[in-house]
């Protein structure tokens, strides 16, 4: 048994999640992509969701978050989708830019969260 | 008490930092957005200190920053900034991508610390 | 002795690699910069397996890669390099995200790894 824990992605060139030492690492686009930042971000959020059950960890274990969106004028869009999201007792540091994302992706949300569940504090 | 401290930033939808496992996440962008990328690097890098500091750990204790700018043509101005302030005798690893910023933004910079203080090594 | 080990780079201001904690840092670009994106990426993959072995981690310990490229519409190419480059049975979390690079940088490879070598499982 190794000490990392990889998450089987769609493909077997990468892992959709990865723990070990007690950090996950996980990275998430919309599975659907229609034309709509608010709703691949809220979708990319439900990946990470996803992502972060099958890596031993949940939203209020997040530690930080990179936001890629494909347009920054949409901000208020993807805050709207986050706002909805987040853990208020347990908000993440996070970074947002710009980029060129590839084919219909709006957003991709890059994460590094504890391992664990139900944090207090 | 959690494992997780979190340093509340402005909006309670995010921390300014984030301390777990002797690790330390931050982000920061300029507090003044003068349209000078020095000035703002400068600045950013007090912003950094100052969570570093609140989240216990310090410059010299700085593992990786990624350095987000709004014109990689402007680096020379980011370079002198980050050479003023970097500790010679613990320098991080570094990145540096061009990338559109919200508003009058000219740099964003993602961190990773060790937690503590007065590296010697 | 620090507990944070830094693998020097070519200027003082930032290293090469950084071991802490059972994790390792390091960033890389390529050596030869060919306007060819497989050839860049190729070479810059070379040199994460150098710095990895400097910092005392291997490709088989990898936990996360951020690929910033000049041209996501080149994805193919540097998605060739990837997959001859990668250990199947130990793959990392990736993200991929199109930024300006400085001068004739066509990829700029953020890597997160464990420590140690030769996971098996």
């Amino acid at each position: 048994m190794s000490d990392i824990k990889r998450v089987p992605g769609s493909v077997v060139t990468r892992s959709q999640a990865v723990a070990y030492g007690g950090l996950v690492f996980t990275v998430a686009t919309a599975v659907e992509k229609p034309a709509d930042f608010y709703l691949q971000m809220k979708d990319a959020l439900r990946a990470v969701d996803k992502q972060l059950a099958a890596a031993g960890s949940d939203k209020s274990r997040v530690l930080t978050v990179t936001i890629y969106v494909a347009d920054v004028a949409r901000k208020a869009e993807i805050n709207r989708a986050w706002d909805e999201w987040v853990d208020r007792s347990h908000p993440p540091v996070r970074a947002c830019a710009e980029v060129v994302l590839e084919g219909a992706d709006l957003v991709e949300l890059v994460v590094t969260a504890a391992a664990g569940h139900l944090a207090h504090g």
